[in-house]
Order: C-alpha cells, then structure tokens, then sequence
C-alpha cells in the first residue's frame, strides 16, 4: 500500500497540505519568518508517534473489555544541534485514569504496542532513543 | 531544543492533539472503525517530510532570488505488509514553474536539502529508500 500527501504552496513560507482529503496547513512560527498559520513540518514526527500508539492503546484497551478515562499521550522529542536539525530521543508519555487491578494489562498494552505494533516507533528507533512511560492519574 | 505535541483522546479512535498551541484532529478511517475526523497518524509522517523539503526549497531559492511559482511537493510513502507496518520507500516530487536558466539553482536546492538541511529526509534514510525527483511545469 502506497500513501500520499501533496503539500501545496501557498505564500511565506505557508503550505496548505492535502493529506487523505484533510487540509492540514504548515507554517513557520513568527521567529523563523512564516505568520504561524500551522505548525511547522518536523513536529509532526511526534505527532505521528503519539498518535500512532494511542491508537494501539485504545484498540487493545478496548479489546481487553478495560475501562478507561482522561487518556492522553505526550511525546517530547529531543533535537540535535548542528545541520541537519534531527531527534535523537523521544519520550513517550501516557497519561490514564482506570482501576487500580487493570494497571498490568495497561502495561501489557503499552508493551504490545511498543514491541509489536507500531510502526511509528519502530522507525524511530532507527535514529533515536525512544522512552516509555505510564502516568496514572 | 525539545519539541513536544499533547495527543487528548476524545471519542472512538479520535484524538486531538496540542501542536506548538494548533489542534489537529486525528482518527480512524471509516472503514477501520473511526469516523474520518482527521487523517490517521502514520500518514502524518509523510506530511513532514513534504513540509521540511519544502521549506527548505522556497528558503533556497528566495535567497538565490529566483522566481518560482505554483510549486508544490507531493510524496507516495510505501508501507510494508506485516507488523509492525512502515515506510520502506518515500518518492518525493517537486513540481514547479521557474525559468529554464533557472533549473540548475533548483537542483542545487533540491541537493541542499537533501544533503544537508533537511532533518526528516535523514531520519527517514535510516529505515527507508528516499528518491528526489524534479518535474517542471
């Protein structure tokens, strides 16, 4: 399978990108000389990542009949100095309110995802150290 | 510099997902259970690779001072079968209108960006086959 994305031009240093019948607009922030219309291209890596796990989450979460609240997944992504501007390590952290006796299947989740799963971290691992950590709220 | 992006979940496979103070939805197409309300995340990846080559490309040419016009950055992304599933080959095509004179500055742009600044095609040079190709308009 084969996906596609086409970022268009627009002005500045704004680009309208058609991705999957979505518009999503990138930018460079007021600092870099763009008008932040969107984020600027290389932080959409971490979303990626995030969301790509949180997808696993929920699936087999929802598989293992566990219920869950106030999930989130936030990811920092470490960059180096120098050129070309790469991440070199990523934190993965998973935020989540459920029963105290599902934590472990929680756990296993995560660990499915991470060595199983997704392909998001699976690349990243090619370059860069990836962390993951459960938060319970 | 540490970049970060907060992915809340919402409803379904839906997140939305914090990006430098931006929201971009994320889910699940209809057909894989979500209900289409922005693009899934692998893709997502592809969409950074666009931006970052791009950037680099309109930074380039508006310092070499060369007129350029309907210029856009379209890239197919193959995935593997199996999981997990990633990219294994990115074609990047840059379309664009300039001068003929003006075609050896593009591809010293295009070489630029490939050699040296941008960031997401070095990443995805660890784990996939990248292609640069020019088509002018």
């Amino acid at each position: 399978m084969t996906n596609t994305v086409n970022a268009v031009y627009k002005d500045g240093m704004h680009f309208a990108v058609d991705v999957n019948g979505h518009t999503i607009d990138i930018d460079a922030s007021e600092q870099n000389g763009g008008k932040n219309i969107g984020p600027s291209p290389k932080v959409f890596m971490l979303l990626s990542l995030a969301g790509c796990t949180g997808f696993d989450i929920v699936s087999i979460l929802k598989k293992m009949r566990v219920d869950f609240s106030d999930f989130s997944v936030r990811v920092d992504g470490d960059l180096t100095e120098g050129q070309p501007v790469i991440y070199d390590h990523a934190s993965i952290h998973y935020s989540i309110k459920l029963a105290e006796e599902d934590r472990g299947k929680m756990e296993r989740a995560v660990a499915m995802s991470k060595n199983k799963y997704c392909g998001v971290s699976r690349m990243f691992e090619s370059f860069a150290k990836v962390d993951f950590e459960i938060h319970y709220l």
